[in-house]
């Protein structure tokens, strides 16, 4: 995702100490206590500009909500967005790259990984820096609950079938696929900004839900 | 897929013995003499009219194929299309019920099953009937080598979405996946009759290959 220079980024980012964690790192295995409770904690990764985790932060008090962005030209629009929604209790921001997931949650302590839109890194030599790369896929998975899945939809078709053939390669179980989330029309579903922008253009929106570990392991 | 009754089907299947094999349980373990050859044998479970199996035979002499199809009131249009093509040394029809393929193929005799616009079967209640249940993938893997390959191509999104989940939660590998085939065009491809219809009103289709076993296995 391209954004525009935004020189006062970091200061705006600054002003917010409640919504983006400045130093994440110091909360691994104490985010139970940043909340204040012991709900389910549920991340983005690569939230963007915020709508989705908003949404969801928003749609389900319960669930603690954590977006991860690594663009701080980006991320600075999720912040506006969650100061416009009232500062949600249950919703965090980190400007931090997601090879870093494991220095800022400990083994199980989220419950589920979503990724949205993600870059689809097309050529062959850039595969690694897929967020359903092997590389990525082993960070989820020491993060994660045993029980926990990762929540993934894209319109990206060539992301899609690599996704299909490496989740399920690395032992993953697909709790739940569907081709073309906007004709099955489910009310649950948040849209991000990119979703919205190429589902009105009749473009298929792909999504799966995948678990590490099958139901009777 | 339905078909007027033939009244005239069943002699009309007997005047062509060297096509369609009538005791095919007579020949199991026995495949490689009955084409005279070594050859890797591939099978299409449910063959229609019979212009996929018929064109892949004439496009690669080195490979035998088996059409198999339950319904002589469709298969007689397989057997007519064999005619016309000069009934290939390397193709055989057979008109049976898919479950008896344990009956009439010995262990690791078939090199590759091809399921193609397979009856979708939507209701839950008919799931055992569809051609990726367990009730069949277990058939399949009996009689394919251990490397051999399921290739599935088909129109419709719930089965495929189903086929997806269940191909992959028996523990089989994507070998390739493709959610818009006629997008990719690949030269190899060949057609049925269904795949054209469809196609040509701008419905993808959708591809997978799928083996039982890892490559390192």
């Amino acid at each position: 995702m391209r954004a525009r220079h935004k020189p006062w980024a970091e200061s705006f980012i600054n002003e917010y100490p409640d919504v983006v964690i400045q130093e994440p790192e110091q909360l691994k295995g104490c985010w139970a206590e940043e909340f204040s409770n012991s709900h389910p904690i549920h991340i983005e990764v690569g939230t963007g500009k915020g709508r989705f985790i908003t949404g969801m932060a928003e749609a389900n008090p319960d669930i603690n909500y954590i977006g991860i962005e690594m663009f701080r030209d980006i991320i600075v629009t999720a912040v506006q967005r969650a100061d416009e929604a009232g500062k949600p209790a249950n919703l965090r921001l980190l400007n931090v790259n997601a090879e870093r997931l494991e220095d800022i949650f400990a083994p199980g302590e989220v419950g589920r990984v979503y990724l949205n839109f993600s870059d689809p890194w097309p050529k062959a030599r850039h595969a690694k820096r897929r967020l359903t790369h092997d590389n990525f896929l082993t960070r989820y998975e020491r993060i994660l609950l045993p029980e926990g899945e990762v929540h993934f939809k894209t319109d990206n078709r060539g992301l899609f079938e690599y996704s299909l053939m490496n989740m399920t390669d690395y032992g993953m179980r697909l709790a739940d696929v569907s081709l073309d989330l906007h004709a099955d029309k489910p009310e649950w579903n948040i849209m991000t900004e990119y979703e919205e922008k190429f589902s009105s253009k009749g473009q298929p929106i792909y999504r799966l839900e995948a678990a590490f570990r099958n139901e009777g392991n």
